[in-house]
């Protein structure tokens, strides 16, 4: 490698962000030499067809629909990747590293599942492995973890991680608009994808919470330990309460830390409308992040897009060549400091919102209230209206906290209650006090 | 320096930084052997009295009033600078530096004077010198604009710096407190001094914004180049008269790039309720930074105490401690890219705000707006009412952009008008459109 030369990138992936990514290279080239000392050249790029009209400009030899092209290039010293997808990609990656290329990737999905093998891999091989752009798009959200607050406590993270569910819940909750039709307007717009599963039912958030618990918490977490609740069974009536109540509804990731122990959840819960995520918009992103020294911070920006995600991957770039100009690749990777430990349902505790029907009848209230106080659990709000030509009553209740357990036990015993007709919805209540 | 056993740094000032300091080292011991692969110790701390009771536990032989102890102790690698001040400390970093030892400094007074100077003699020397904390206490904007934002050009960075004024703005915006008395609340808590004048003139801010233009835009940057204005001349009027034109009145640091020219100024400014910067409220502090690639972005924390500062100052303490593993101190600072260029007053563009008294005749209305519409300046909103008791009218106006050159200009001639009894107050009004 010859420092007055250039240095040369090969890329897997020629759509939205590895457009984005040839672009910042090409326009940001008199900065990238004046930080690395040399010029960065996009040298292959895998696509699946050589032919198709593209954004921007390529020349046809860069191009190649042969991965071993790319990823065998002895010329080529980092491999980005930003073609998506799982399996496939996790052996090109692993074999990218065999061959001792350093790997910058924006896939949180590879990173959520297989994250711990790659990283490991990376370190056996002396490689830098960086994947900022996987959460949170264009916010520097690792990093800050990683070295902002390197010498603080991490000890809870809530994150607005996914721009289609913030979009959607915030068009319902500004104009009314129901579900499928801002679904189909987020769809037209770009923001939502023709399935939007992933999104919806919160497995996109899922996958950045595990990643961010496993970099703040210092501990190795896997997918399946993050419980994952999606927006689609969420109300105009639920929304509507919420706001009369003083909150936000909004799609949380939330990662929390209780002595040795955590939790990690993706689910819609109620936020104080002076909470600061309570006033991110859109298709925005944003961590909130607490330390036990530093106390409240957040960091804010757009979570997706081809751009903003191609100005994360292209930081990381940066890193690499850095790193290689220092001779230090594959030593900035920290392997976990603790063992995993998961919270057991009776040490989650929150405060919850619930929205019951009751048979509009003498004591009714009272039988209701005293599940709750039975198990020690006590109000922080109540209403109760009458439903219009029903026999029926509407009763909303915020709890104060509650375990997991508790709550779910109540809400059993509520749903074999008599003079409840149905349990219509509930919510988790976060972001009041402190922690 | 042997790795196998501990890694001593010497500490100038045990204040409430400084017993932060101290305490995070301690508390986070654990984390710190993870991270680095052994302890770390404050030996030696230069205090002006030896005999003051401390917050902290500190033995007394680790306590001195003589800096050449510290500084020039051989076991000592790294010195840590909570002390303030400006000429004397320059003489003892540099001191510091000339001995080899890396700097962590918190001192934001220090680093827009001297920051260059420091800066070239650590990179002389192989040394780190990081000032993390100097900027915006506990959130790492530093950081963030030079490695996770690495790959973009950074155009705009508007910030909320200083938690004195931005406490104050939200008491007398959200209660109508009267200026005097919030600055003795403020006092009383703990978050402006007891001389403000710092603070409430906008140096504090403008040393900040010194640091972080010459960061965002890798071009120096002198304190003498931010012009400056505080919040004392802001009265209950204009804070009503802008809620009422859906703005929030904050202390605004601006540090704007158009082409290969900067401006970078501190002033009461108006920023629309939705601008994510509006809703920073009380002693909070926030940076809001628009890169060409990433679009918006905001970082958000606390902006000073003892613990978040400290945080960051331990932080910074970890990449030195990082760099002294692997070897490569004093390799990260990187020169200026760019030639300072400072835009002309018909170069800076910005909406003003501007209230005056008319007298309440014919023909007033016109002779007033002509002086506007000759430059080619239109308005946006037009506010005009009668005053009590009076032959006067107010008229509140907010143009459309204007160059500074044009309204310094039309303001002249404002006052020379007869029909113009007082301009009452102006101010820019920012955040409307994306730049």
């Amino acid at each position: 490698m010859n420092w007055l030369e250039s240095i040369s990138v090969g890329l897997l992936g020629l759509g939205t962000v590895g457009s984005g990514v040839v672009k910042i290279i090409e326009d940001h080239q008199d900065k990238l030499i004046h930080l690395i000392g040399c010029p960065v050249k996009v040298k292959k790029i895998l696509v699946q067809n050589t032919n198709k009209k593209r954004d921007v400009h390529v020349e046809p030899s860069q191009l190649t629909t042969n991965v071993h092209e790319v990823i065998e290039d002895p010329d080529i010293d980092v491999i980005i990747e930003v073609m998506g997808g799982i399996e496939q990609t996790r052996e090109y990656l692993l074999e990218a590293l065999n061959r001792k290329k350093h790997v910058v990737t924006a896939n949180k999905d590879l990173m959520a599942v297989y994250g711990t093998e790659l990283l490991k891999k990376a370190t056996d091989n002396g490689c830098d492995l960086f994947y900022e752009a996987s959460v949170a798009g264009g916010i520097p959200i690792l990093r800050t973890l990683v070295d902002g607050l390197a010498s603080d406590r991490i000890t809870k993270m809530m994150g607005i991680v996914n721009g289609t569910t913030n979009f959607i819940l915030t068009k319902m909750s500004k104009y009314g608009t129901p579900y499928e039709e801002v679904l189909k307007e987020a769809q037209r717009l770009g923001y939502a994808e023709a399935d939007p599963t992933s999104d919806v039912e919160g497995l996109d958030a899922a996958r950045k919470m595990a990643i961010l618990a496993r970099l703040g918490f210092s501990m190795e977490v896997d997918l399946e330990d993050v419980e994952v609740k999606g927006i689609t069974d969420i109300t105009q009536e639920d929304i509507d309460y919420s706001k009369r109540l003083g909150y936000t509804m909004k799609l949380i990731g939330i990662a929390h830390r209780s002595g040795d122990k955590i939790e990690v959840s993706v689910q819609p819960a109620l936020l104080p409308d002076h909470h600061p995520l309570a006033s991110v918009q859109d298709e925005y992103n944003a961590v909130y992040v607490y330390g036990e020294a530093v106390g409240e911070t957040m960091f804010y920006g757009p979570g997706a897009g081809s751009l903003p995600t191609a100005t994360a991957v292209v930081s990381d770039l940066v890193g690499v060549l850095k790193n290689m100009r220092l001779g230090v690749n594959g030593r900035s990777a920290v392997a976990p400091q603790y063992q995993k430990q998961l919270k057991a349902p009776e040490e989650i505790f929150a405060q919850y919102f619930l929205r019951i029907h009751v048979e509009d009848q003498v004591g009714a209230f009272s039988k209701i209230t005293s599940l709750f106080s039975d198990r020690g659990v006590s109000f922080e709000k109540i209403l109760q209206l009458p439903l219009k030509n029903k026999d029926l009553a509407e009763i909303v209740i915020v709890t104060h906290k509650a375990s997991k357990k508790d709550f779910e036990e109540i809400l059993m015993e509520l749903r074999d209650l008599q003079v409840v007709k149905e349990v219509k919805s509930t919510y988790r209540v976060e972001g009041n006090g402190l922690l």
